[in-house]
């Protein structure tokens, strides 16, 4: 499942300015991020669903405590996420694994840290009814809710024109065409591959060159660095830990978590991950699935230990760290939306 | 405490037509919300301090548990408020009494259910550190995590220019810049007192005579529907229930919060409250300061018995709900804040 990464040895340079030129010009290797990501078919983009989806990202009346909205633990107001370990749902319930960020979501193939969602569409529907998320008892509840709603009514229609258009399937159509611009371009990564030599420091192209010659782009690669170009619902995995035996494992609980297995219990899938991906990774610290290492810097260390079986130098490992922080997009200007009410009368019971 | 209202039986008119013009056109009776609210002498408004206050009033990282905001309570997605009967902050913890609307806030002499806050500034200071809001333990802790943060170490001094202006008063400042910004004019009511007599429709003008004849202007007079203009700092408030007997009272458990007693201890101010505005109500349900009464209409006919010791008819608790719709005024475009990250680091614990 791992792209094969060509051995900096066999590369045809004379000294280090050329090796490192050529590298950090590779076009094969390094891409900017698209401008847009795909569409499906069935879920075409409008302006009008845009901002219905919009309106039902931030729709804590979508939860069973009216306290909880998508925004809530993939905060646009930060890195699309929400700074917690593992997120907090209703009545401070926890889950076990770290937000990912919304932010470009919609260049994954798959969602969710194990790949079990095909879509952004399917993805939406899991939080209004995990328990300890939104914690609605059922899709049909949150429909309930929304028609309760006039102005969602007006809206549904607009989109949908459907004669009923108020259902799960459309509010998660509008959900994921809201996150499919959700995108941030223009990080000083993607302005250095553009073309813009002054993009990125000094130390910064060397964190580059070093992130491709230790070996990260085996997994991370690619314009969203989370490996090769899949289809649509076709996930990208890797096993996490891949090198056993490493204290930080232990000590960060990182194979306590089965991974893919969790989910469809065969024993081939334990600690298969989608390989994440690093854009705007200085944003949505802490790390891992269980959001259990705090610093980015103790991430890419970890990363050297268990996945290339390398120990990295405080150095390197420095380097490579100021290189993530230039995939830093630059965040869209988001209106916040204003919700419908019911007039005189709370929907939350 | 109470503005005197001249009793309609004196007023020199002759049919009802003449009277309901009268009375609709008394422009010392209606008046319309002012443009901009009074600004204290030492916290003028500016553009960036306003940017400030807005990243603050929305920083989730303002409390324990990295999820509640003052925008979690009092969000502007939707009627500055929550939804909810009590609030829920940290851990799912529960308030005790209904969470005011923030819209136009800055108009009210002071803050809080129950008064104890004589300004905007000092009301900000109380949910960082309420625990069972955004429990943090005390503004020093709040400081320390702000200084984390490297862009506000940046957005504070540019605002107050001061060698350390990250602390509690100057952060609650520019959270109550902001919080003078959030106005909502334009209201079919403010329409109407400004000229536009198609503003309201025949039967909202019905039920404008109707909230003045029957005595709701006693208390809920001026351009907030909140009484008399008070100095800043000075509150205006009613006793409730003041008629006691009606059912109502102990089916929503009315009379359990001792009001302004319940803080100062004195027995002269039990059940003693700031009289809330009516302002943009038909956002804010549910109502009353324990959030028992889910309907407006409810809640007028509750006001009815318990304050004026009258049974108004359906028909007319009917008519002055559809006068009180019309206190809803234009919410304002609210950009999301850009909030500062640490990068590589949450500052999460």
């Amino acid at each position: 499942m791992c792209l094969a990464l060509v051995p900096f040895s066999v590369l045809p340079v004379s000294g280090k300015a050329a090796l490192e030129t050529d590298v950090l010009h590779d076009s094969a290797r390094w891409q900017a991020l698209p401008d847009t990501p795909p569409v499906p078919d069935d879920n075409p983009q409008s302006e009008a669903k845009i901002e219905l989806g919009k309106a039902l990202f931030f729709e804590p009346r979508l939860s069973l405590t009216g306290t909880v909205s998508c925004n809530s633990c993939h905060n646009l107001a930060e890195g699309g996420d929400d700074s917690r370990a593992v997120s907090m749902g209703i009545d401070g319930k926890l889950g076990t694994r770290n937000a990912p960020t919304v932010w470009n979501a919609a260049f994954h193939s798959v969602q969710f840290w194990d790949g079990r969602a095909p879509s952004l569409e399917e993805q939406a529907k899991g939080p209004i009814i995990n328990p300890v998320e939104q914690g609605l008892k059922d899709h049909a509840v949150a429909i309930r809710q929304l028609k309760k709603l006039p102005g969602y009514m007006v809206a549904f229609k607009q989109v949908f024109g459907e004669k009923d258009p108020v259902n799960i399937d459309n509010a998660v159509k509008a959900i994921a065409a809201f996150e499919r611009t959700l995108i941030t371009p223009n990080s000083p990564y993607d302005r250095f591959v553009q073309g813009d030599e002054t993009a990125l420091s000094r130390t910064q192209k060397e964190g580059m060159r070093l992130f491709a010659q230790k070996g990260c782009m085996s997994c991370h690669s690619g314009s969203m660095f989370n490996g090769p170009p899949m289809p649509l619902g076709t996930g990208f995995y890797q096993r996490f830990p891949t090198y056993a035996g490493h204290e930080e494992i232990k000590h960060y609980q990182l194979d306590e978590d089965k991974g893919r297995a969790q989910t469809s219990g065969k024993d081939a899938e334990a600690h298969l991950w989608k390989v994440p991906s690093l854009r705007n990774v200085a944003l949505t610290a802490p790390y891992f699935h269980n959001g259990s290492v705090n610093e980015l810097s103790d991430a890419v260390d970890i990363m050297g230990k268990t996945q290339l079986n390398i120990a990295l130098s405080d150095n390197e490992i420095e380097i490579i760290t100021q290189f993530l922080f230039a995939l830093t997009g630059e965040r869209p200007e988001i209106q916040l939306p204003k919700l419908p009410v019911a007039m005189g009368r709370s929907i939350i019971e």
